[in-house]
């Protein structure tokens, strides 16, 4: 009987044993519960952050290309005009018409040259003014045939890249 | 005694139900330390993932911007080359002399335009024969005073964008 007794209290010394067991691991699922829970979170949150910056970059990258040239053909707006001024100048003689007739198509070489980098003319002539595209540096009444807010004359030709001004046209404003 | 047997079976009972409630939840222990585990591992790879995306981007971005006007200014090269030839024209006359001053000045400032934008010109006369910017188009014996390898005429001039080569220039080269 002492054994038996002796085992007795070895039987409940291990179900106190157990039971404590039991309730650490049970608190240890938790808490890796909790932590797991946690992590999951911030693997949703990184990936969505992942997914926003691919996305944004494929934009900037999509808007730089498309821009691209923005820089160069703004400077070459000056030589355009500059060019345009120097074809004005009226000459003789076959070695200087030879020279403007050289000169000539490289001018319209350089105007292909933006054209294909997406640079156009604007040119409102007797279009209805836009502002986001014209900029009128002077009104007048409107002549017989000519409508209200049209474009009555253009100073100074302007410039877009795409849907971006380089330089808006100057324009007179019949009003 | 029977009441005494009960409870002792009752207890017996509990610690086995006790026992298989710890052995579960040491199994969810297990698997949720795996699952944390795993995560953890795909947290740190998707995190990884992200650092070399901004940095590719950033390397990118720089890139781009660096070389945005490569497109533009290759195809103004041949402007450039026909402006320049045009140029070689000899005229008289004071209206004739004064286009052509005019046509010199928007060559300027052309090459102005292009050099704001870091591109430059290639002309390596009497200079070592460069591979990396230089066309050996035809190689001759060195005359007196020329060294080996040396370029000893420019055919065509080359022009650069920062590192890249637009066009490299077309040599004859001693050897």
């Amino acid at each position: 009987m002492v054994v038996e007794e002796k085992d007795n209290l070895t039987e409940n010394e291990d179900v106190s044993v157990d039971q404590t067991v039991a309730e650490e691991t049970i608190s240890e699922v938790d808490k890796l519960a909790e932590e797991l829970e946690q992590l999951q979170d911030r693997y949703l949150r990184v990936q969505a952050e992942l997914a926003n910056i691919q996305k944004r970059n494929a934009k900037e990258r999509q808007d730089a290309a498309k821009f691209r040239s923005q820089s160069l053909a703004t400077e070459l707006l000056a030589v355009v005009d500059n060019l345009e001024r120097a074809l004005e100048i009226e000459v003789e003689g076959d070695q200087a018409l030879n020279f403007k007739k050289g000169v000539e198509m490289v001018y319209n070489s350089m105007l292909e040259a933006l054209k294909s980098e997406g640079v156009e003319i604007i040119d409102p002539m007797n279009e209805p003014f836009d502002p986001n595209f014209h900029m009128s540096i002077q009104v007048q009444e409107p002549e017989e045939g000519q409508e209200a807010d049209t474009v009555v004359a253009v100073v100074q030709k302007g410039y877009r890249l795409k849907e971006r001004v380089l330089r808006p046209a100057m324009v007179v404003v019949a009003q």
